[in-house]
């Protein structure tokens, strides 16, 4: 194929042909892609790792809470419905992803702000010990809140250092989680790589250092199964805009393990976390439950979307989900391997399935032209600085075709580069 | 009027009939209240200090963002509507209701995470002082962050005793702050009392102590005028779901002065609060502007209704708003004193036009009861432990004859009971 004809025909597919017809006809979850709203121009969308696509039942849902719920019940909605509506969330999120029973998750607040009360948190529950660990490839909003919090706390951060193509293993982790170690925080998924970090086996290190574990799960939840009441984990905080599709900037979540919880103080008091929230009393005391890491008024509008997409996994089951987003990078691999890899393009994902999450990452100088050009045609991927270009599987929106289109778009563009 | 009358017919006004209907049609706000959503069964809506009514605009604003925004657009909306939500919305506010000028507000998180930064950023503006003075009627939240705050940072609480029918004067401040004074909270309105703190004055008290004065616009921003940049004002929060109809649990803002502006620094250092969003850098430089009190994503669904709010806002003006709210305020005290000062209910609000805010507060110890029966039959007022009942008057929603028909229900309610 000349340069000449890939620009006439940007997304004929080169050879081999990989045809992705038949992996749509075997998958079970295939009817599920048409409840999502149409995506109009886009042919391909590659970015639900990102920000997760709108559920066509989210249009009624909002509308009947504009025109019902806040319209006519108004303030009188704060009992009938809101007040419990991060918990109640919270559990649903528990046990439809997390492997948590109820009244250990709550929904508020942004990943940041969470990450912030939940870090504050763990080493106010260490006070003998001073150290925060973390690698230096994590998400920066990670790495800033740490710094910070190190910062103000007189705390030492002690950094792992990954390769950027995996993630962090008990064996980087081994060599200095210790003594002092009083937190160490870890993503479950790598935002760049895609690596799946051994949730259990790291907890297991960590507490057996009598220090506690924190789990980023953003690029996670609700693609890779994790039993956190069973491994242990202490606290863990993750969004719901990605693989959840709660829409842009939708309030993160937070998990305490439930006999943790007591012993856990959030720096943010507020009367929403109180014990008696309507008592207007002398004094903060938190509530006994999960509630305590609650601090303003629920973000009520920003929590709907979540109730349809939770509908959605609940219906397909986290197993299955997990079972097409294998299929799913097994065949972004194959179509990389097939067409990209012979234009110098560069797999920085882990191949075993059980060190890979939903996104495959690849690398190309070109990326950042590559990927702006593709938006412009409906092909949507993102790309991450420096040379980064991120293909997100959202298991129950993407479809095998829509890969193929996507990948063969990338292909095309850097021919025509 | 026996009981069992006022029983069969509890929306029958007593003498004197002190009519609505002059001063509805002599409203130049009237036709504005087309604008809001219909409220089915609601009759008066008395709580649009706590929970303002939504606008049906919101609901094609809404089903534009899902089918368009987010559904077509998708992540491409970050770039091209998104980032800037938050000062775009800030300024906003500010133009229409703080009298500041663009580049010191913004949008995020709710009002006690706001709060929190911005007492913790202006106690690490004044390191040698160590007192925090806020008063002791304060909304709970105030007082719990400042409490939690204090504690972590070994910051000592200096409490101003207050007249609970009034609110925080100069001369109680005047007592208290001094030399060891970092940070004055103060409610501009208070939420118990209505009463409308003087905000020029206080913050020349406090600067002239050489103190730093924050100021909880919760329940005067849209309908108490004020001029922050040209009062000196260091920095404000507020909320957008009372008097700015944002929506349940919509994202608070935060205005702070220019000039102060870079030597601020919040504790909860985020991706998005940092000067170069994307770089995925080593290290947090926070933003030079007013985006450095942002942390994580910001809340685009939740802001959204502000949008078509700030329309009104600015068509009306605050002026205008404000002349309603006090013919409001004025109608209500003429129909309490009427109706309900014979049957045992007292005044809990200031009289004087310059020292309240749009909600007069009475109590009476059966309101608890009364509120509870109210708000089965339409009546929605709101109830403040232990014996205050709200009557929140927001102008731009509110009509006169709406606060004449709450106030006949109270009293039927109290004749009934």
């Amino acid at each position: 194929m000349t340069r000449a004809s890939s620009a006439s025909a940007p997304l004929a597919a080169p050879d081999p042909e990989l045809p992705a017809d038949a992996l749509d006809a075997a998958d079970p979850l295939a009817a599920l892609v048409s409840r999502f709203a149409p995506a109009g121009d886009v042919v391909s969308y590659l970015d639900g790792n990102s920000l997760g696509r709108p559920l066509t039942a989210t249009s009624g849902r909002i509308e009947g809470f504009l025109r019902h719920d806040w319209g006519t019940r108004l303030i009188r909605s704060w009992d009938e419905r809101w007040m419990d509506l991060p918990t109640v969330l919270g559990d649903r999120i528990g046990a439809a992803a997390l492997g948590a029973a109820a009244g250990q998750t709550v929904v508020g607040d942004s990943t940041t702000v969470l990450l912030y009360k939940a870090i504050r948190a763990l080493l106010a529950a260490r006070p003998d010990r001073h150290e925060i660990v973390i690698d230096d490839d994590q998400f920066p909003t990670d790495r800033f809140v740490v710094e910070g919090i190190a910062r103000e706390r007189g705390a030492t951060v002690r950094w792992v250092h990954v390769d950027p193509t995996l993630g962090v293993t008990v064996d980087l982790l081994a060599d200095v989680v210790g003594p002092d170690t009083a937190v160490v925080l870890v993503n479950h998924v790598s935002y760049r790589s895609g690596y799946v970090a051994d949730m259990a086996a790291i907890t297991e290190l960590v507490h057996a250092a009598g220090a506690l574990v924190l789990f980023d799960l953003c690029h996670s939840v609700g693609v890779v199964p994790m039993r956190l009441d069973e491994w242990g984990v202490d606290v863990a905080v993750g969004c719901s805009y990605k693989y959840l599709n709660g829409g842009p900037g939708a309030p993160a979540f937070l998990y305490a393990r439930r006999d943790l919880l007591p012993t856990l103080e959030q720096p943010i008091q507020g009367w929403m976390g109180a014990a008696d929230v309507f008592a207007m009393a002398d004094g903060y005391t938190p509530a006994p439950g999960i509630r305590r890491f609650i601090s303003g008024t629920p973000p009520v509008v920003g929590m709907l979307p979540l109730h349809d997409m939770l509908d959605l996994v609940e219906e397909a089951g986290i197993d299955a989900i997990r079972a097409k987003s294998l299929a799913l990078t097994d065949y972004a691999f194959a179509l990389v391997d097939a067409w990209l890899g012979p234009l110098g393009v560069t797999v920085a994902t882990p191949r075993a399935a059980e060190l890979r999450g939903s996104h495959v990452t690849v690398t190309h100088p070109s990326f950042r032209a590559v990927v702006a050009a593709l938006w412009e045609e409906g092909v949507v991927p993102d790309f991450r600085n420096p040379d980064g270009l991120r293909i997100g599987l959202s298991p129950l929106s993407t479809t095998f075709a829509e890969v193929r289109v996507g990948i063969a778009a990338i292909r095309a563009a850097l021919l025509a580069g």
